[in-house]
Order: C-alpha cells, then structure tokens, then sequence
C-alpha cells in the first residue's frame, strides 16, 4: 500500500516536470456570429439576428476590422503547413505562414479591413472583402486609426506597394 | 410500422425547415500557438518551438498583427455580453461589442498592432502590447500599410484622438 502510495507521488512530479518543460497548447472554441455575403453587385456581411444588438453604435465608425474563417482549408493537412510561396508564386521566396496573410496557417483566421457603406438591422454593407461569399464571420472591431494605421510600415520587396 | 416510417419523414421534413429557416451557427478549434511574456523591462511574443519555422521572414517587417485570447473572460456568461459601456466608463454611450475593442464579446480574439524590435529564435521582442502577460497567442499576421493602413477613418467622440 505504502509502495503505491509512493509510486503514485513519484508518477505525479513526473508528469509536473513534463508540464514545466514543455508549453502545452491550449484549445479554444469559436463558432461564426455571420456569414459574408457576396453577389456580383454588392458585398455585405450577415450577422445572425441574435446578435444584432452587438452591432450598436457601429455606423459612427466608417471602417471595420473583420475577422473571418478560411473555413475551405479547414484539415489538419493544412493547418500543419508553415511555409509557403506567397500568393502560390514559386518566384517569391519561401516565407513562413505568420510572415504571409496565406488563407493557410495554423488558425485559420483572416483579417481584412472594410469599408462601411450602410447599415440595416443585421445587414453591413461594405465596399469590398478578400473572402468568399459564405465565409463564416467571426469577430467584427471598429477600426481606430490612432491604434491601427503605420502608414510607413517597411515590408519586403515580395508584397509589392 | 408505416405510420412510424410516415412520421418519421415528416420529422425529417420538419428538421430540415428549420436548417433552411435559421442559418446554423457553425464551431471551430483554435489553440494557442504562443504566448504574451512581459516583464517591467520587456515585452515579447514566445512562439512555441514547433511552430518557429512559420516566422521565417518575419524579420523583414517592421510591424505585426498579433492575435490573441482574452483568456480571462473564457465563461458562457461573459461571451454572452453583447453591449457595454467603453472601458467600463459609463460616460461612455452604451455600445455593442462589435463596435468596441472590449475584452468580453462572442469569440474572445484579440487584435493589437505591435512593432517589431528584433527576432531571436522563436522569441519575437516587440514595443508593447494592450494583453496580460501569459495570454495565449493564437495567429500572427505581417503589417501591410497598402491594406491595414487607413489614416482617416472616422470614429465617434468617445474613442477620443
């Protein structure tokens, strides 16, 4: 008995000292608040009705940090890939994904900033998104220039002006 | 037995209404592929080391995108919040999430700009960043002016300059 009772206390610094060494990733759930909806005319984003009340006080902002889910490459295969040619062009160097805006990455969370033309109830109407029409929405931010705009942040030669 | 089997399609029948009627919130697994280390003298970006091979190249931007989870807040209740008075002062007009940068909202990401002071390895020594020190980084994005950048974006009064 006595002998288990140690064994047990030596099993549990053991898995204490692999704890310490070693970060353990930590898994969070996220679920769509809309969908992106695109036609050959206009582009919007839906936000689902229960959430509308979300959307208070927005249109006093004239741009919009979206937040949206590459949810075509959501496999395993493609969440394991680190680097890639930028925009699938051998001739730009092979960079690695946090370096890239790659619609493949670890998470596959894409940022783009919008133009807010209109809003009505559930419905932002925007100028332009670099998503596909479905793509689960995820997190909508009011852009702040004071926090959000470097307008001369360098970039390497491969990301063109 | 027919009448089960009748019954059983209009069952079908009336599931799939529902389906159509109301669009389906979908889930999605993110972890943490880093996390926020600061101390009183220095602030930096610990990628985990598996991942140290999707930074490659980072090195030739002066800014990044850092994406991170408002761990603190992680409960049913708080993700529920849809309004709130900015930065908890009720002077500020009762606004929805989605126009606010708060820290409770749906899907808990973070998003702040930081500038990039130099690379080591898998450790990214960056100027500041508006998080706790120990949250998880969850997506890093480069900082490309020509798309993030918008100067003259209007926000309301209570944003402040």
């Amino acid at each position: 008995m006595t002998k288990i009772f140690l064994l047990s206390i030596l099993f549990s610094l053991f898995l204490s000292t692999i704890a310490i060494s070693s970060p353990m990733s930590e898994n969070f759930q996220i679920f769509s608040i809309g969908v992106v909806k695109k036609t050959k005319q206009a582009t919007a984003i839906e936000i689902y009705k229960k959430y509308e009340g979300a959307l208070l006080g927005l249109h006093q902002f004239s741009h919009l940090i979206v937040c949206y889910w590459f949810h075509k490459n959501d496999t395993a295969e493609k969440r394991n890939i680190l680097q890639v040619h930028p925009r699938g062009d051998q001739r730009n160097p092979l960079t690695g994904v946090f370096a890239t805006r790659s619609p493949v990455r670890p998470n596959l969370i894409g940022i783009s900033i919008c133009k807010i033309l209109s809003i009505d109830g559930n419905i932002i109407h925007i100028d332009k998104i670099d998503a596909f029409d479905g793509s689960p929405v995820i997190d909508l931010k009011p852009y702040i220039p004071r926090v959000d705009s470097i307008p001369d942040a360098h970039v390497p030669e491969w990301v063109g002006k």
